[in-house]
């Protein structure tokens, strides 16, 4: 083994592969009973949805991540997934437990229903038969299926390096067969590890569960269990089956023995710990006659309760190191290894949590005897390759010792505790909370924008392929059935023409346009040299007005002077708006409140009011308490990680106070309202309240006007009102904003949280 | 006066009011032939183009500038539309002459055309009744007519300062009125100083003709002729008319008399000096009385057949001195001041180059007398008002003391040195060479970028409205018909949609979109660190490649390696490409040359490659002299206002050659090509190379899917060709450029301009 490894010792990091990870869950409601509702309709199609599906039964979801190159973004991904079902089911669970919830007979199992179309009725067929040759309720065991292939340049490497005669398609298949022959020898272990099925619920198959000693009221064990999806109990093929994996040509004849001998129907019948995939599965043994092995799925491993995502990441890096082990490690030449193996995995199951005794070539050995014995094979595997997991591979060396460190024991001892539902309904509850706290972000893409995760997490939703082309520009790509998108930055769209933009981000262009429309904007003289500017000054002397420059945003460079200024204040405020412009303008000052209209296809589908960061007070706490109080709101983060930033109790707050009699220690009274500072970004812990619903469609038309005469398909305007229930005109719109963020109108500090994404995502023509 | 006009000297430039000019010319062949070829069709229909149409006669092109508020917009307009006129009328020129050239008797003269709509016919019949009422000859003349009001703030001003009972609109048609009271007593003046038609061809009415004397065998005149088209040989009424300007009840009374005595037909037949206009000449007389006066148009001046555009720039300003002297100038009492204004008026044009004497309120006084107390006071009224303009009026004085500064004198003087035809074609001929010298450029807008510049005159000769809203950024707007077109720099338009411009901006997007297109990109491996770049540096060592900041354009920062480098050179070079932006592309160098593929509208508009500055010999002069030679090309410039750049005999130069053994001082031999640097860039000298018509389709079509690829309809596509003869897939994509530059492909060095304007206006719906 060694030699192999020293080989290979110099290539790149040994944890890039192709991972793809399929989880599934059974819905069930807050007394753990499995629910008869629909698949929620938001996710479209179950065909056509890549990421989001039912297994068998319409109450069973189906996660399934795309393929990465990491463990990281793949477990991140299918956290992703957990937290948009958890929230798209409403106030239904995932039973989080291979293992089905409360379930009833056969006939009253939903089966997945599907469209109207060939396939639809296909698949609903499969399940038909399915359901009459196995029974409804093993059906509904719940799973994690592994798909792994090893980085092709380390395959390409090992090639190089290995002086065959035999082609690289050969080596490349044989490389395959041989991890799946180690896999089905040495798969007890990781049923050993990551098993979590121990305990049953009495609706479960009727002749398991009395087998089973009571564990408390509804549950069944047996003394030392530890897998009952892995075993007898679980999910098998009427008789067991043993295919050929000397070769892959051998492979495929014994499939298709089992399909002439009618064991099976098709491929996809045999239950095998481990498949070997082609890289067309619908067309599965002519592909890999042609093709050869694409990559490897393993089954045996149960849905970890102790994770939101069924699995840990710990546990996917051991996995991979496991993968490793299963490549370098020699083959004994033991003949009947497979019956051996799966004799392993049944012990294992039933009866693992004890010191039992395996079966090694023939020979006994003890459980412990022997994981310690691989175990210390994949940590020389480590040191060699120096891979940095010693600390992990020691503590699945503590859990070989050590029954009471598997999730098996833990589980059952939590529902010894609190019973059975109860016990997996709590962990069901936390992770729903967590979805919720995370509503706002897509696990694995916190490093993008938040309108960017919202717009992905609706698309994956709703079954669109979503991918990023360009990380740090936020720039995506979305593609379902022809319909193919780019977008950036959440609302830079194909739907939007380019000089609509370019005239939006010309604030004198925009004014003209909008005026020619009839449409009321802040009356301006634009200047292009300081001098010019200067020399116009005394004009806006004691007049309200605002000195801008023409095209920065986020209120760089801009004074107001509500009440009119004397000639120094405006030659300043000229002298700084030209710091950040070559061209200022000077606008008359419109009095009222500005908002912020957000319109997508020519709809008002956002309204939004910002007010400076600010406390309520309560009569009881003072200032800072209060502040603190408020930045508890898990949408209050900082650095824009969150919809909301946390006010900060900094110098200028302290000042802000100070000029107003207060300090951070002030007590207000009850219903006062205090505020922290005068400007009201976001940014420095400024409220967003959300109007939608209260601003009169007198003012919604207007802002759909004004993004109809620049030709905006998705326009933030900004208007200010001086008074929105009067619907008297007297408005004037400050600025039509080509990128506006969707995340404020989503995840506003006080109001409705609007769908913003879902109309980006219609308006795409998805 | 002196009193009202101190009264407004706190007010702005008095320069400021509103311009616009029209500028007839007949159209005749190099022999001074008027032609019988139709109004060019690149016009479109006459009546829907606001700024080139035909008057009377088919052969008579008719220009007319927009308002402008300045003088010096409004002069540059013109000459723009005579470039414009001039290059589009082929091998035809523009008769620089009020006089015609050499015409045809009535029944051959060609009236103009117009659409078969009711408008068009309507016009069509009105010129066949004037031609049967007045003849066609006399409606070939050609003139100048200048329309124009005061700064509207000006006339506020006055009004507020004139403590009157008077309704604003009142006080407005008064002043206006007395203006035009005041421009028919002064007229004489600008006919003498402006008059051009000092001399008549053979072929005009033969009853004028027989009155003069030959001034050579095709030419007439008598002693002391000024203006014959403002005698009794111009255009006039068969009968003298003379509204009355006391007010605007009046003059439509007694402008209605004349048509009820069926003298006239309509308004527009009464051929006066000067006309009221409306502010919907449509309705002229309903207009008029409904909305008072909107401007005047003096119709007293000549074509001057010294200046390109008809009327020199130094003669607009005069003539709004003249405008303030109209306005300031007190009125006499004197009653018949319209019979003797007219009289006044035969005199000069008929003997204005002599010394006579004209009526000033029944009394007689000296031309120059008179003429000399006019221009003092608006001397006056020059210094009072500090308008600078002293030198200009001193001018006019000369003009007045010496009739031989008069363009009548000088006219008459070219013509009996060159004939009337040769000495008229010769300045048409210098015209039509200037107008061929802009050809890249539009009048007016110098200040543009040469695309925009292009586009705005393929606009202007289309009839498509043109207008800036933003000068600083190129931003403008076209209007004809219904449809309205923002355009930035020429080629970002609303038929772009914004996220394929992010694309396009982005490389690494551009290229994954290409290749999952099939079309071949060159591969290449993205760093967003130097870290992770250097790290991975030892890979790229002695391989062909090019590294390269991710989003800058222009070729700065990026380094080439042809042949491969050595460590330390590539490391240096991602130094520099991280300088630069903060992703660096290290990629596979591609061998060939590169062009610039145009595409628009699914269609290769233009092929272009660069070369370097270079020379070529002849075997006789040095190097730096062949460069002063290929200098001297109008396309070249400095400072990008031309579509190529002189060469710059500089250090870098210098040092290139002497690389080579060479310097400025050596003799290249006859036909051997010395280049002058590395680079092939535009701005240091470079030629451009029109290849449209020589790379075969093959290539075309890889760019029009590469454009396609993107969504772009207006897209650069920088391709590399091994060897553009052979059709072998040698090529790759280099980058796809959304602002592609038109200038560069509309006027090439080397080869066929092309006109992309069109193209561009054409996808943009005109």
């Amino acid at each position: 083994m060694m030699k192999q490894i020293q080989q290979v010792f110099n290539t790149r990091n040994f944890f890039r592969g192709n991972f793809g990870v399929e989880r599934e869950g059974l819905r069930c409601d807050d007394k753990g009973h499995l629910v008869y509702t629909p698949h929620p309709e938001v996710f479209g199609e179950k065909l056509l949805n890549p990421y989001i599906t039912t297994d068998f039964s319409e109450s069973q979801v189906e996660l399934i991540t795309p393929v990465f190159q990491s463990i990281d973004e793949t477990y991140a991904f299918l956290e992703g997934l957990y937290d948009i079902v958890a929230m798209e089911i409403k106030d239904e669970y995932i039973w989080p437990q291979s293992m089905p919830c409360i379930i009833p007979e056969d006939n009253e199992i939903p089966l997945a229903t599907f469209c109207e179309c060939k396939p639809g009725q296909e698949a609903y067929n499969y399940r038909k038969k399915l359901l009459a040759k196995y029974g409804g309720k093993k059906q509904l065991l719940s799973g994690i299926h592994y798909n792994f292939s090893f980085d092709e340049e380390l395959i390409k490497e090992l090639y190089k390096k290995a002086t065959t005669d035999k082609s690289y398609r050969a080596f490349r298949d044989e490389l395959y067969l041989k991890v799946a022959r180690n896999y089905l020898r040495y798969r007890w272990l990781l049923i050993y590890l990551l098993g979590s099925t121990s305990v049953i619920h009495e609706s479960y198959v009727e002749e398991c569960v009395k087998q089973l000693e009571e564990v408390n009221e509804e549950s069944y064990s047996n003394k030392g269990a530890l897998s009952y999806r892995n075993s007898e109990c679980g999910y098998t093929n009427k008789v067991e089956l043993f295919p050929n994996y000397d070769s892959v040509e051998k492979y495929i004849v014994s499939v298709k023995a089992f399909i002439e001998e009618s064991l099976i129907e098709s491929p996809k019948e045999l239950y095998s710990q481990i498949r070997l995939k082609a890289h067309n599965n619908k067309v599965f043994l002519e592909s890999l006659q042609e093709e050869g092995i694409a990559y490897l799925e393993y089954r045996s491993i149960d849905i970890n309760p102790f994770d939101k995502a069924g699995i840990k990441k710990d546990d996917l890096y051991f996995m991979h190191l496991f993968n490793l082990f299963l490549l370098f490690k020699e083959e004994s030449e033991y003949v009947n290894w497979q019956e051996e193996a799966l004799q392993n995995q049944r012990s294992i199951a039933r009866f693992g949590q004890k010191n039992i005794t395996l079966l090694k070539d023939g020979e006994s050995i003890q459980k412990e005897t022997w994981g310690i014995e691989i175990l210390e094979q994949i940590k020389e595997i480590d040191k060699v390759l120096d891979l940095g997991q010693e600390v992990l591979i020691d503590q699945m060396m503590i859990k070989i010792k050590d029954y009471r460190q598997t999730y098996a024991y833990q589980i059952i001892g939590a529902v010894k505790k609190k019973g059975y539902i109860e016990a997996h309904l709590d962990l069901a509850k936390q992770y729903k909370q967590e979805a919720y706290n995370n509503r706002y972000k897509l696990r694995g893409y916190e490093d993008l924008e938040l309108s960017t995760q919202i717009l992905m997490k609706e698309a994956i939703t709703r079954g669109i392929k979503a991918e990023i082309v360009d990380r740090q520009e936020n720039f995506i790509r979305l593609e379902k059935g022809t319909n193919i998108q780019y977008v950036k930055q959440a609302t830079k769209t194909s739907k939007d023409n380019y000089v609509t933009v370019l005239m939006m981000e010309n604030k004198t262009v925009t004014k003209e346009v909008l005026d020619r429309q009839g449409i009321k904007v802040p009356k301006g003289t634009c200047f292009d040299s300081l001098e010019q500017a200067l020399q116009a000054i005394q004009g806006f002397v004691n007049k309200p007005i605002v000195i801008k420059p023409k095209s920065t945003n986020f209120g760089i460079g801009i004074s107001i002077f509500p009440e009119g200024g004397v000639k120094d204040d405006l030659e300043q405020a000229v002298r700084i708006a030209f710091l950040h412009d070559q061209t200022v303008l000077i606008e008359e000052f419109i009095a009222g409140k500005e908002y912020r209209f957000l319109v997508v296809d020519d709809q008002v589908v956002g309204i939004l009011h910002r007010v400076p960061a600010n406390v309520k007070g309560d009569g009881l706490h003072s200032i800072g308490e209060l502040v603190e109080i408020k930045n508890q709101n898990p949408l209050r983060g900082k650095g824009y990680k969150t919809p909301l930033e946390k006010i900060n109790l900094d110098e200028s707050a302290g000042l802000f106070l100070k000029q107003r009699g207060m300090n951070f220690e002030s007590i207000p009274s009850k219903g006062e309202v205090i505020y922290l500072r005068e400007n009201s970004n976001i940014s420095t812990g400024g409220d967003s309240i959300d109007y939608t619903d209260v601003i009169p469609d007198y003012y919604k038309r207007i802002a759909v006007e004004s993004a109809k005469a620049i030709g905006a398909r998705i326009c933030g305007v900004d208007m200010m009102i001086e008074d929105y229930k009067c619907e008297d005109n007297k408005y004037a719109i400050i600025e039509l904003n080509f990128n506006p963020a969707i995340h404020i109108h989503s995840y506003p500090s006080k109001g409705i949280e609007r769908k913003i994404a879902s109309k980006v995502i219609e308006l795409l023509g998805y």
